[in-house]
């Protein structure tokens, strides 16, 4: 869970961000930056702030924004029902981005989020620099990660269904519940 | 057809709008923008430039550029085999840019290259301002033309299939033919 208030602020930082990678986005967009705190109520250490530019039935494009050393937890998109399952483009816009995936253990430059070793798998990281450009099929799990200044990228993808996703973390619930106080 | 030098010089062209629009490229994206004079041989009148960021089996992502007064030929985007056609999806990035789309004919700040009245039939013009998008279900009919100062936007699609493309005008040649000269 998240405070109204949290939520606000946190919009907002996400918003500047955005306009530090020089996208523009219309006025009605700006309102409409949803935050995702994965129920894990630690919305600085693990979450995700998603501004979705379109979304039909077969197709949606999204800006993804990490403030400062916020982490996207582990996860993965299964197929559903006749549907393969998510198909996703990352391309990397501004800021410090790691992604880790499957592969030998190279990590440098991110961290596990404190007490969430056996949550976080995945060792392998890749440097996103801006215009760099990452493929997932369904079913490869990923996580990611900024570093001091944050980072915004575009993620386009086949049909969305987050609410499907699987995540490692069982803690993890998808919906975020905002607390009006 | 179109002569190497003036296909280099379009590229060039188009390079200067997406800088102008603000939209990072890499270096290697710069190299392999395409141009398509759609076998019309009047590159500056009708035909397109395009950045493909990414394109698998299901879904791609490209920028198109439109240089200063150049259109793009009446299309859509048929059903292939077991699939629907392309679903497409317009974000406009910079410039002048109209679309012509089934509807009244309101048609005011366009206009129909010469002697081509017969294969321009749309005459609903919708301007876009940058942030602006369209949604193009398979089928629809669309053609799209730039103002004095060219035009920068994204075409988010499902599968690709240019090539399968049908076009109002029967002169037309999707593949465009280099002279080396």
């Amino acid at each position: 869970m998240i405070t109204r208030k949290q939520y606000t602020e946190v919009q907002q930082k996400a918003l500047e961000l955005i306009a530090k990678a020089g996208i523009h986005i219309t006025p009605e967009e700006q309102t409409r930056i949803a935050v995702a705190d994965f129920g894990l109520s630690d919305i600085y250490s693990q979450g995700i702030q998603v501004l979705t530019f379109f979304e039909t039935d077969r197709i949606a494009g999204k800006i993804l924004v990490l403030l400062p050393n916020q982490t996207e937890p582990e996860h993965w998109h299964p197929p559903v029902g006749n549907d393969p399952g998510k198909q996703e483009i990352i391309r990397a816009l501004w800021g410090d981005l790691r992604f880790y995936v499957e592969g030998d253990d190279n990590m440098t430059e991110g961290f596990i989020p404190i007490g969430k070793e056996d949550v976080f798998r995945l060792r392998h990281e890749i440097i996103l620099n801006p215009g760099d450009q990452l493929e997932f099929q369904p079913g490869e799990k990923h996580w990611f990660q900024a570093g001091n200044r944050g980072a915004v990228m575009y993620s386009f993808s086949t049909t969305v269904r987050d609410g499907l996703d699987g995540f490692t973390d069982s803690d993890i619930i998808r919906e975020t519940k905002i607390i009006e106080s």
